[in-house]
């Protein structure tokens, strides 16, 4: 069965469209989608790239672009009133639920946590919410955050996105074809039907 | 008659992606496109916004991605072996077809130059073949650069793609409706149609 890795940051907007499309766009290629959660500032870091939002213009045009994507997509969408947005617990739980193979069930809930319902997910209260939502245990999963196995696991995501070329969020693979950006969706598509 | 605006930088090769299509989108929309050569470096420079090949990995994709797009047009593309490219002389040609009614022709045709058949756009051998092929005087087209009047034209391009929110290349305007990169293009069709 052909695979597509997706690699997603919590805390960046462009890998909450891309999450709101890869599992149907996996479906109708008779394809698996594979969650990864990655640090951004830390790909950034490792490559010397910069997030959009730090240019004013670009920041504005984004907001914009955005909205257009969610209204393109048909699916709800609100800038996040705490971006930029330390999703580092979260990104862990997410880890934690692979455990529990809900991996990207945790993804989706804390993407609509963050980019639909504008929720704090720096929040142990809300982290645990969501928990209950998705169907793992809140306690254990909130205290498997600090875990150093489940950190460890998503530093290996991270380094392995960026030794294999990847400089921003959400970044896909097909094999070693790497397509960035939540607007090359199509390229994935054509990519997983060759 | 509804207008996209079609600011592009030739040494920019998604502006040529970009060129490719714009005048059959603004055809099929029943609207006017209108080029206006404009200099990325002084967008770059106003804005913060830095280009994408300065970071490594990006540049990587980046060659990959524009071959992409290519295919997926249709068009012919090869990187430039002179990347990144002073295209400030051949923009100043553009600026000066104008007043022959030939800016769109003469910028589709230096991109041609550029980005299929890498020729040198800094020599003033290969303009002004251009010019010949363009259907204007090669001789006072060439010299026609220097003239202060078309050095200015090209500054107020630039000058107000920025002050209307530019902060990359290509930019599409309709209206005060602002569109980046040509993997936005289905949008500004959607914008012309409303």
């Amino acid at each position: 069965m052909k695979r597509v890795e997706f690699f997603y940051d919590l805390s960046s907007p462009y890998s909450y469209l891309g999450a709101t499309q890869i599992n149907a766009l996996a479906e109708r290629c008779g394809a698996e989608a594979v969650w990864k959660p990655f640090v951004l500032g830390a790909v950034f870091k490792a490559t010397g790239n910069v997030a959009p939002a730090t240019v004013a213009a670009k920041a504005l045009g984004m907001y914009k672009d955005l909205t257009r994507w969610a209204q393109h997509y048909g699916v709800p969408f609100q800038m996040s009133s705490r971006f930029p947005v330390n999703a580092m617990k979260a990104m862990r739980l997410c880890v934690a639920a692979e455990r529990d193979g809900k991996g990207k069930e945790m993804g989706r809930a804390c993407f609509d946590a963050l980019w639909v319902k504008d929720l704090d997910i720096t929040d142990d209260g809300v982290l645990k919410e969501i928990c209950t939502k998705v169907g793992v245990d809140p306690e254990k999963s909130v205290a498997a955050c600090e875990d150093p196995a489940i950190k460890l696991k998503l530093r290996e995501y991270t380094e392995d996105a960026v030794k294999r070329g990847a400089y921003g969020a959400p970044t896909f693979f097909v094999g070693s074809e790497l397509f960035w950006g939540n607007d090359r969706l199509h390229f994935v598509e054509a990519e997983l039907r060759k």
